[in-house]
């Protein structure tokens, strides 16, 4: 919590803050939790049932998602495979960029391309932690939230991941969530406790 | 600070985590203190100096400048007008997600053109607070730290902003600080007084 600053005299030790002095007095470390996977798989849902958990727990953390970033930074981009690719490169520097001011960031897009997710993973680092939010397509088409499927199925939506354009999975995720026979709280469950096992989040 | 989190028995009752819910946790509003000026004008270093002191007080803040902007977000982009243009929308985007995120950011670029800072304004609401770091060019030119006016003049630099590029001055800033004549601490004791006043900051 924020302490009062004396305006009238000003000094400060730190010449830049680093990463570590933010991770000290934030009381976790830094990371960037690439959930990837099928629409309506649960990515978004689950990034951000973590994020109010981690919240509720006194973390510096955020959700970058279609809701804040297609109609945002990269509102000039479309669904082509060129601007896919420049879709998660953009993300992926700014999930670098909440990771270096010390924060949780957790990314729900789907990131259909193995090279694109692994040049974020060179972007962001060690604590880069990919989570594959699997959940086979038969499913997510029978959830269909917002009817993309059908749109997509009477070609309406071209280029739809899953149906008409390529989902590349991961081939060696740091977690692998089963998001078809797992509930939210559970999947939630799984990644605080990776977090733990990591030493990211303090351990009970 | 993080509290420990019990893996095996995940509830939340945060739905989504607002801007609000963040402020409370952290003891301060966010805002984007949007920093423009001349190439040595002082921004950079205003603006680490001010996050230094922000987060010796246990603030969330971060700096956003051309050191972790242009190297990696917009390393795809040069300094013709419309490069310029897309170069501030993006950071403008950026510093909206960090605010949103409940950080206090300060964005240290140029920023040339009021139509784009206005722009950047209209991105992040009533808590932009434009501040004009005002040095004479000859000063800037003076202290030329990188030697940029120097190539400027021989031409080797095409477009540098008062030189070969215009610059276009703010009309209504929150905040003008004259960084000839005032030190870094000055400065920076002048910005916490004013995000004191607007009771971002908590007042003594």
């Amino acid at each position: 919590m924020a302490d009062q600053i004396k305006a009238t005299n000003i000094k400060w030790h730190h010449e830049t803050v680093t990463q570590k002095d933010r991770e000290a007095n934030n009381g976790h470390e830094a990371a960037v939790l690439w959930f990837t996977g099928l629409s309506a798989s649960g990515k978004s849902t689950i990034a951000q049932a973590l994020q109010a958990v981690l919240f509720e727990h006194h973390c510096q953390t955020y959700v970058l998602d279609g809701d804040n970033i297609r109609h945002g930074l990269n509102k000039d981009l479309g669904f082509s495979p060129e601007d896919r690719e420049e879709n998660i490169r953009r993300i992926g520097e700014v999930a670098a960029l909440f990771m270096d001011a010390g924060m949780i960031v957790n990314t729900a897009f789907i990131s259909p391309y193995r090279a694109d997710r692994d040049k974020a993973r060179g972007l962001c680092g060690e604590r880069f932690i990919e989570i594959y939010v699997h959940c086979p397509v038969e499913v997510c088409e029978e959830r269909d939230p917002k009817g993309l499927y059908k749109k997509a199925r009477a070609g309406t939506i071209p280029e739809f991941t899953g149906i008409s354009a390529p989902y590349e999975a991961p081939e060696n995720p740091e977690l692998t969530l089963n998001a078809a026979e797992h509930s939210v709280e559970e999947c939630v469950g799984q990644v605080v406790a990776y977090l733990q096992a990591r030493g990211i989040l303090k351990k009970l």
